[in-house]
């Protein structure tokens, strides 16, 4: 196929998309498990070509000075493969969500009315680096119904087409059309302004990468995207938190890891229970080398907390950095992160039945927690057995992806004969 | 409120909507309802303030020349005002859709994941004409907990005014913040624009008009758009279909209304029943005036039927004009519907178990029938008590738009302070 005309290739790409679409929505169950499985064993198969696929995207972008944090994303050791072969064999374990029934009920008029979910159709995949994603995201996709349009980064690109070889080899061995899965062979940045854009052959975007990468491709993009923005998450410990869980729940939340999206970036303490507990927490994060960032009340209790800024508050550190307020009660910490969050993940630590529900219900973010960390929210730890990423966004889909995020509903009505009055 | 300045006024409506979505989110059942009883009393008592408003608008639409169509769905009457109420009446009767909670299972790890169903935030809609449409959308919105700016035609400027001061009135005397249903008091068409661009106090466009209206809104808008764009509705009569059910179905769907989106557009006839029922039906169409467009054989059952143009496939009529093709079976019928339709509704008559299955698992139309008339796709019919439109969409809503449509649904874990490993 040739790439350089990218208008024309794209689609191309797209028209082969939404024609595997079609087969894909109505193969059944055992089809797209056999595809999954035989995928499985491809790439473990493939494991030495694919690690040598990677040695060459690795030696090209040290070639290049790209970033240690981007090298190490686009590193895939055995482990790595391993992974990706368990991921899909997890994906054919579970439930289809394709043609499930609910709420199918009567009506005075005699016609049944429910619905049935259905898969979205295409589905295009922008990421960048991990090359682990060209199998996740090909094999969620496909158990969900739908036909896949990979786009990885330029740097990756031997690594996704190595492992988009085995994706195809599982597809064609199930009997299920290799176009349901394409993985864009060009690395011209004009692929992804088309994908974007092609709104007859495309019905969603899905960006998983830095906020850079996200922001561009929602302004420029015609067709609907499923977005993740940032991770400003917050825990609020309460005055009438348990003591040790309110430790526990801090220490987890900033220090288990510090790169992810749902760490806690900002932490806010009543201020009645600071003054004890923020000693505690203070010991807990120098011992693991968390720099501190303190509202003026924080520096007044422990005197060694930097002064935070204004900017603090909305800052995403993905680092062993914390910001910390001293509020005077829920009011105050829920307008906090109503003002400074993003939207992703936020807990209350409280024993105060009503101040929980509160929270619940009033703090407007994709994952609202009691008693326990936001490091929890994952597709993985809430049972969706695998996401393709967590939507900040309020349509469609919040929180983490899974396979129910990358299908719809329509209605379907059954009667006997009955027509409108 | 200076109205001159576009950019600045509707910036100022979009802050205003922000914050006042905030309170209607956490705004409980009984003070929604409060508010939605309180506007329906106002419509009532101010019956005739609003009668003179239309026929304002009315005189002035005369004298502009507006087409008669336009004139009608301006037009309100005493009947269309008690229609108005009642609407309100029964969305206060619903049950609240926010704070719902389900599916809260345990996890391996000690917490519990569930949903909340919670609010979109602040919507905007853009219609055209129908002035009830004012009390529909608002009441729509408030029940589900959400801000509403609201952008009517301009042809209805006094009409829509004098409908938001009941709305504004019920909102005060429910102790709910006026802002939060907001009528754009300019006709300049900037507003639009603007009102389809601000992300950050919109959260989700409704439009409701012409195809051409909704062409312009979704090709501009940076906000997402819940849209309704028409409907190629087709009714499917299989050689297998009980013959009093076909008959009274395709009769149905076509004449029971002409002007509707859900009216039939295409009668599709197995080849094996169409010399038997093909003449039945084109007595009852010719009884009722409806013209007949067909393909080669069904002109050569019924010579009087004039010839289909390849364009006809295509139409929406809405108007009392309908194509006929003959289908070999069940495979062209769909692929006949997967080229030419709009996924908006579609039904098969059938007695057959295995091609109604099929039919309804293969059709990618927002409602799916079996045995009854695409006429029922509604959300009264479908029970969802109101609908602020139709969606055509495949993303977060398809079908009729409820309350539900205006929500989305958050992740909620409760934990014992379980920590992360």
């Amino acid at each position: 196929m040739d790439t350089t005309d990218i208008k024309s290739y794209m689609y191309f790409v797209g028209q082969e998309a939404r024609a595997a679409s079609r087969l894909i929505a109505k193969a059944d169950t055992a089809t797209k498990n056999q595809a999954l499985i035989a995928m499985a064993n491809a790439i473990r198969r493939d494991e030495s070509l694919l690690l040598a696929a990677n040695a060459k995207d690795l030696e090209n972008a040290r070639a290049k000075d790209l970033e240690a944090s981007m090298i190490d994303r686009l590193a895939l050791s055995a482990k790595g493969v391993a992974a990706m072969t368990e991921g899909l064999m997890q994906i054919a374990a579970l439930a289809d969500p394709v043609g499930e029934i609910s709420g199918l009920n009567y009506r005075p008029s005699g016609i049944q009315v429910g619905k049935m979910r259905v898969p979205l159709g295409v589905i295009g995949i922008i990421y960048e680096a991990r090359p682990n994603v060209t199998a996740d995201a090909a094999g969620l996709c496909l158990k969900a119904g739908n036909a896949a349009i990979l786009r990885g980064g330029s740097e990756a690109i031997n690594s996704n087409q190595a492992i988009a070889a085995c994706v195809k080899e599982g597809l064609r061995l199930a009997g299920l059309p290799e176009t349901a899965v394409q993985v864009i062979e060009t690395i011209d940045r004009a692929a992804v302004g088309e994908l974007i854009t092609m709104e007859n052959f495309v019905d969603v975007i899905v960006p998983r990468g830095g906020k850079g990468l996200i922001e561009r491709i929602t302004k420029e993009a015609r067709v609907p995207v499923i977005k993740h923005l940032d991770g400003v998450c917050h825990v609020y410990i309460d005055d009438e938190a348990d003591f040790d869980k309110a430790v526990r729940i801090a220490d987890n939340a900033k220090t288990q890891r510090y790169g992810t999206c749902n760490t806690m970036e900002t932490l806010l303490i009543h201020a009645e229970i600071a003054p004890r507990i923020l000693p505690v927490l203070n010991k807990i994060y120098i011992d693991k080398g968390v720099e501190l960032r303190g509202d003026e009340t924080a520096c007044d209790i422990i005197p060694q907390i930097k002064a935070a800024t204004e900017q603090d508050w909305y800052e995403e550190y993905l680092a062993p950095i914390l910001s910390i307020r001293i509020v005077a009660g829920l009011e105050q910490a829920i307008d906090h992160i109503t003002k400074y969050g993003s939207q992703h993940t936020d807990a209350i630590v409280t024993e105060n039945y009503t101040r929980a529900r509160r929270f619940l219900r009033e703090v407007d973010s994709s994952s609202v927690m009691v008693n326990t960390t936001p490091r929890f929210a994952d597709g993985f730890e809430y049972g969706l057995g695998a996401e393709i990423g967590i939507s900040t966004d309020k349509i469609h889909a919040r929180g983490p992806v899974g396979l129910e995020g990358l299908t719809s509903q329509k209605f379907i009505v059954l009667g006997d004969g009955q027509i409108r009055q």
